[in-house]
């Protein structure tokens, strides 16, 4: 059974929805709840999931290199095999990424290429998708590398705008769509069952 | 009901679907085909139809501004009141795009913003989709402004992309979202029902 680690810095609905599934299919052991800050409601989850919870706040390290090399040194000592982020804020140094190479997926709200990248995130990203005007939006799950969003694509799903979709509608529905799909990845990755070649991602039957 | 000119610069199965729709439907007069040169199957396509065709090829005209200008007096001629482009390679300077201001609209073989812009049409689009791996692609139909694929989106629907896909694959199954799309764009902006205002786009029931 493979070890994963999920990192949230909010309410943690993603990260739930990976308890949830795993409870049912038991498809890994959940290490650690990595939180970007105390009083979280990520944080509330894992408590009541019986997931030992690990605050790595910036504040408590003289920079985020150490902060991150601190991190690896909890997560390697755990036997993590996967890193998962499910509304994580926090930069992530070059260094940390060549450490978990290809062990690290993310969710996004969007349709990557689409309203991705440095400055979007959480309902920035439903805010620019409504103001360009696009009538479908969605949710990728993507391999992690050093630029923000641009990881080779596990999986997508499109989402539709709706007339009178607010950011917060929009969010909403993109949110169910991500609490199907971020499981599943996070099963199929810890079976074994994604392969990827480059920026080609094949999931196997 | 309203006059319609389709500009085309290839085969015209686009085109094709617009003139299919229409005999079942009756929302429009096509006045003209439009083609960029001598020779295309959209031509041929016309002739068949009993839909005149013009050709406005670069190599008659002294500047493309001379090419537009006697391509608007043509319109302007035949009342012409919405411009549907198929396929059409040309660029278009910003005085025509200003003449028909909200009277064009193009047909782009990717869910814009990803996979368009100068340098993303025909199979280009869908070599740039498979080579970023996405697994969602599509189709949108939208309002030509100066900037390329940058106007106002009028519709847009997913297709999604298999794995073995090819860009011939790729292209023949956005082929078909883009024959049921088109034509319904044009009967709906035939029948006033699409309104817009600045990026924002509805369609009346």
């Amino acid at each position: 059974m493979k070890n994963i680690a999920v990192f949230a810095s909010g309410g943690g609905t993603d990260f739930q929805s990976v308890i949830d599934a795993n409870e049912r299919e038991k498809f890994c052991v959940i290490k650690y709840l990595i939180a970007s800050k105390e009083g979280i409601g990520a944080i509330e989850r894992a408590k009541k999931a019986g997931i030992p919870a690990a605050v790595f706040a910036k504040k408590d390290y003289s920079s985020l290199e150490e902060l991150y090399d601190s991190l690896s040194a909890l997560l390697e000592g755990a036997e993590v095999d996967y890193i998962v982020l499910a509304g994580w804020l926090k930069i992530i140094p070059p260094s940390f990424i060549a450490r978990f190479r290809d062990r690290i997926i993310n969710i996004h709200p969007s349709l990557i290429p689409a309203f991705c990248g440095a400055g979007y995130y959480g309902l920035k990203v439903h805010e620019a998708a409504l103001s360009y005007g696009v009538k479908v939006s969605g949710a990728t799950v993507h391999f992690v590398e050093a630029e923000v969003d641009g990881g080779a694509i596990v999986m997508q799903r499109a989402v539709p705008v709706l007339d009178g979709d607010t950011p917060e509608l929009l969010q909403k529905r993109v949110l169910e769509t991500e609490h199907e799909m971020l499981p599943l990845c996070v099963q199929l990755l810890c079976e074994g069952k994604i392969e990827k070649e480059g920026r080609q991602v094949r999931i196997r039957a």
